[in-house]
């Protein structure tokens, strides 16, 4: 985790302050369902839950100092709670395993860490779906290979990655799912010891599933695919970035990251603006690429369990759904505050002197009986000149100088095939499709 | 691709007379639809239907011949077409571009596969399931760290690798729904020269949905989706062959891969039987698991599209599917005729002489009157006897030799705690949850 | 290893035909030497070298029929040898383990895929320095961030890239000493049943150094390191292949991957000429970089070997080094014959109107004795207007129009400050460091 | 980086303070050479050293704030020395940009991590050598599959890690040389403004290399071979931490990570040793292989360079060369205490029977004349009775007793036939390859 790439909320969740309230909640719960099954008396889950409703501060220090002499960090918290509960709290944690409580813990972390992700994608989409329907008709030239292609909007492209990011919540969502669920079952999940009635009771209150059969721990394939996800998501984060640099390049210049009046870029160079934003988001999103990997190589414990998962873990947790959580809010403000140039982007489809538009008045030619072959030499001639004049000849202006065009179509009929309107006849029903 | 980890079904899908005949199909469908907008004759479609009707062979070579001229390979594969079918042939294509017809193509591969590989989980699954019932109370020990902790069934570990298959199942569904849309939308993606109904009217009758929006290209999110979610099945499948080769080692030999009776390991070494097959699996995930980066780089293409997705789509398209197929076949067969041993873990059981009991004995002890502290003496001074025995001496004998221990349990009450079954209890609970 | 991706030379490497000849010499080496030694009749080893001289033909498909009933490779192949060489044969292969000769056989599949791509340095090499030399003076924009910085030459871009090539070929040499290791050393590589010597001899001879400690198998950390460098050549390929897709962007179009006079891109649309190879090399380097990671995770083998190794390097074996000799001989060609435009160079630096002499001149008036912030408040509010003016308008001739700038320095002063050649008086230096 | 897995030394490196130690003596270094050139003032450089001597303490607060307000690291680290140097300071960074600060101050970090690493390999070299001499001749079990093959020495798998150790410090001494260089080159690496003298200077007065051709940056290819470096060493570290993890399984308790006679793992269950340092040493060498991705990634900069990398080394820079520190001394540790047990080595391999031997009496039976049919036979006949007795009989008996075996060899033929020192014969030679 690196300081500057993290945002509170996100950062809270994986502090040990956190933990250990979850831990509680966890034993708590744990201790009163077991309290019902008269496994323990009634009064020790009563007395956990009077504690906590005095809102107690969890002594971060005084649990590190009971580990460094127990060596064992869930017994040095019981044993914390003890001292400040009493009696009762002995009763605490009976039946279960050490894993009981971390693996379930690691699941509330993650399905928290989920929920502030969800909401960070809703607030990209919202930004997304108002840029893309401010622009919805600005035209700028669509490119593949980044060479000019066809007339696109500015809309469309927002349009594309709006429906990229709704399909990263969809996968989110399922991947909360993935990893959202309780294991109480005790040192290899057999349940000898505690009754799986406490397990249901705890996924219950603590807002998870239960894990059909686990083996001390709740088994990795569930967090390799929920860190797969993120790594996808950060993929999509990637091409929005790209693409936003590519469009900042001085000689493209149709879009820029937020520049506020006063700020100065260089000292001298007003035209150095950089976008650095999406630059620093491109490097984030190869790091949330990269935790999958150890994800995915967590998946082949041992028997019923190995503890390699956990060193990754302590490293992934954190660094993957904080640094998610920054690069996100981060695109949505550069998003929101893209500063767009519809001016530039039509002079940047100019240049081209109408190319752009030779396939369809080589089509016209065609449909008014010039033969195919001719019909390509006589755009292609023509299509060249205005080429090597880089800019100063237009496609059009040269047609309607050559006879062999005038004789198949009117100047009217050529000119329609030059109109920009054309290419959007069909933005409606892809917007609709996107945005409903 | 490496040919003896392939199998003909899948690998018949990315050969390229499969290919044409998806292109084929896609073509004359857009066609049909273009007929009934009236944008073609309605005779073009009908003419190649009726040539498909009469299952012509796909001349790979012809075209080849033609794309050596060509340098393009749907323009040649639509030029062979047209000399098969003649006149009618050439409204083929109207207003669609290149990528149209491969990026649908890759769709309905993709789709295929993963048909193929939802039946391979489907015979893993039954595989898995019928092992687990056979084995349901099977006692083996539960390891963790590699340490004996407590008594499983072998049912159990089946059960556990079946609801992990189960959930790779139900991912590689969702992955195979993320990749099945059709695209046919034009150079850029705006429908400027095609109506929308032709992609609407091709998705369906190729059994996939629309892509709501493209940009000459179906967004590769989709596909870094599907490979990162087999690279999370090959973690699984990793796991899986991972716990055979443990138990397959020479001291545990809990289980072998099936070695017909007549098969010779090593000449004169009977017991060199090496679990080649889940050996070769792990290398296989290694692979699988690779597969998933590449695309995972090819989400952020620049601005409309470029073609770097394309080369590496030509490697882990057939590489990913075809290997994991094979993997899941070969692991099916490997669960099929595993050789499980229960004489051999209840013998490996027994070599703790029973410390494996020793934690219910001191809560025994605890419960009928004795302090935690003393309790928690006598047990370890008897248990550290057995272990130094190695295997000599057993838990319960000097239990019952210990006056202490005699002083609070009855014969009876000790023997009640060695007792197997109390670990068994909620094995019917765990099947049910993962057989329903 | 996708045939469209392969050059003869390599896959030849990789011919089964080459594997059994490497086996043969390895074989026949080692029956030599085990001659030498006494161990078997000296007329063994010339019987085998007597037939090899006759230069037989390699019968695949014989060896094929014979695993087909042995089920083991090397035990078919020996048994074709004898076939064919007669009684002497049965003498080879004594005290050897079949991954004596597997393994060195990959040793000097490697060395000889090495030197290959060693070669194929060389020719990159050899490209980028006559390209670099050629334009050593041809000014073109530096860029950071994709923004107009200062100016550079083409010469210097290239030069970058043959020192980072030079750097790959360094390590790829290091990296094939890694790999050219022999281990004749028998079961689990205690030499139990073959004398070191024989080792040795057979290294001496296939051109490789001794394995130090062999455990059956070589150690794959070696083979790790080989596929990472490999990885890395791969991120150096990316590197000049992203460079060239950028300048040869639509706005940009410094430079241009080859196209041939009679060449037609897009029908009508004479400027849509597509950096293919480079964006197809993007691809392939995505899959080299992939090829890594597997190696990586074979490091950790059971014990003194598990064979999960195996399946994985006929993967990779091929793959990485045949797709790594396609790509630096695609990339080489796309050096040779670029099409570089220096005009389109100079025209884009222009567009800055000399912006990107600002801060000479900022440092001029400083020097002159203007106050730092006054020389910022003049030159800030010149470069302002040439910006707004969208090449219209250029610095110098807005300074030598204002009264705060002639008062301080003269007008030849000022025109020292645009001096282009400024930027170039190390490039001597540079190119002397780059190609001594 | 988490805490837990860091060690003081390198962690320090990459504090603040230390990162503006380097700043500081760069700029000072670079201001001093400035002087002699006669750029600056030669009592600038002075100034600044004198003040240096004072051991002045670094305000990192300090230098906070002012970033809060310039929003610039470098620019703040500077005026914050300008502030504390007075007028003189001014003359520091002439004609340098931030990246040549930037850049060669993390050669300087990542040179002096590897510093820490390379000790830290000595160390684990000192302590395999010892524990390999330990145990030169203590036999144990070869194990190929997991399966039990010919006799080894513990002592000879100690030689092995050592040997790929060895292997691991040359690689990373390459490293740390491919990283340790020094760019003083301005904007685009023109040296427009500042004498490449400057550059050499402060190279050698940081113990670093020139940079042949940089752009604004150090090329990341550098970087890339560094951080790929340390996945291989994880690699390497991996496969030792699995090795003690499988000898101190349950079933094989040939060695075990260091318990301290006091020390209890399980409350009741004396066995319950876990060997959690080499199973948290898995996890780590993941971690640490995962990072060397972004920095493959890093490569392919745009132009003269991107800003995309820089997120990207702010985690991996500390996270891995931390990682790895920790890792090495752990497994340090875990290799000079490790508990050895030849006693059950020696049982383990007692346990087949002899059955470890049979290819040596096949051996000698067709040496004594038998055929090898008949030998086959016989030693098979003999091997299955052992293999099925489960440890109760031993071959040697029953080949005394066969009369076929006793027709053709002594008894004591047979019985240096089952000489375990046959097998060590050439261990002295193995050592002194690896130990010279």
């Amino acid at each position: 985790m690196v300081p500057r790439y993290a945002r509170p909320a996100m950062s809270a969740i994986w502090e040990p302050e956190a933990r250990y309230r979850i831990w509680f909640e966890i034993e708590a719960h744990a201790t009163t369902k077991l309290g019902e099954l008269g496994v323990v008396p009634e009064s020790a889950g009563k007395a956990l839950w009077d504690w906590w409703a005095t809102d107690p501060k969890i002594d971060v220090e005084a649990i590190d100092r009971i580990e460094a002499v127990t060596k064992h960090d869930v017994i040095a918290f019981l044993t914390w709670v003890a001292e400040n509960v009493g009696e009762q709290a002995r009763f605490m944690h009976q039946g279960m395993t050490s894993s009981d409580v971390l693996d379930t813990t690691l699941a509330v972390q993650l399905s928290r860490a989920s929920d502030i992700l969800l909401n960070d994608l809703d607030n990209l989409l919202t930004a997304l779906e108002a840029r893309a329907k401010e622009h919805k008709f600005t035209p700028t030239i669509g490119r593949s290979h980044g060479i000019h292609a066809e007339p696109v909007t500015f809309g469309l492209k927002l349009a594309q990655a709006y429906a990229e990011f709704d399909r990263c919540k969809a996968r989110l969502e399922a991947a909360r799912a993935e990893i959202a669920t309780c294991a109480i079952s005790g040192a290899v999940g057999t349940f000898a010891n505690i009754d799986p009635s406490v397990e249901e009771y705890v996924a219950e209150k603590m807002g998870l599933t239960v894990e059909p059969v686990s083996t001390q721990v709740i088994p990795r394939d569930r967090h390799a695919m929920f860190f797969a996800t993120l790594a996808v998501i950060a993929g999509s984060i990637e091409r929005l970035a790209v693409e936003i640099r590519h469009l900042q390049r001085t000689e493209v210049l149709e879009a820029e990251e937020y520049f506020s009046p006063g700020q100065k870029g260089s000292s001298a160079m007003p035209h150095k603006r950089n976008p650095v934003l999406t630059e620093n988001l491109t490097g984030q999103a190869r790091m949330i690429r990269a935790y999958a990997l150890p994800a995915l190589e967590n998946v082949a414990l041992w028997h019923e369990r190995d503890i390699s998962h956990s060193s990754v873990e302590r490293f992934i947790g954190p660094d993957a759904t904080i640094t998610l959580d920054f690069a996100l809010a981060r695109l949505t403000g550069v998003v929101e505050k893209l500063l767009v140039y519809p001016e530039r982007m039509q002079a940047n489809m100019d240049r081209m002197g109408g190319l752009i538009h030779s396939q369809r008045v080589l089509l016209a030619l065609t449909q008014a009986g010039v033969s195919r072959e001719d019909a390509y030499a006589i755009v292609q001639r023509n299509a060249m000149k205005v080429w090597e004049s880089d800019g100063r000849l237009t496609l059009l202006d040269l047609l309607k100088q050559d006879p062999d065009v005038t004789a198949a179509l009117s100047e009217q009929q050529l000119e329609e095939k030059f109109d920009l309107e054309y290419h959007f006849k069909h933005v409606d029903t892809i917007f609709e499709r996107v945005f409903g």
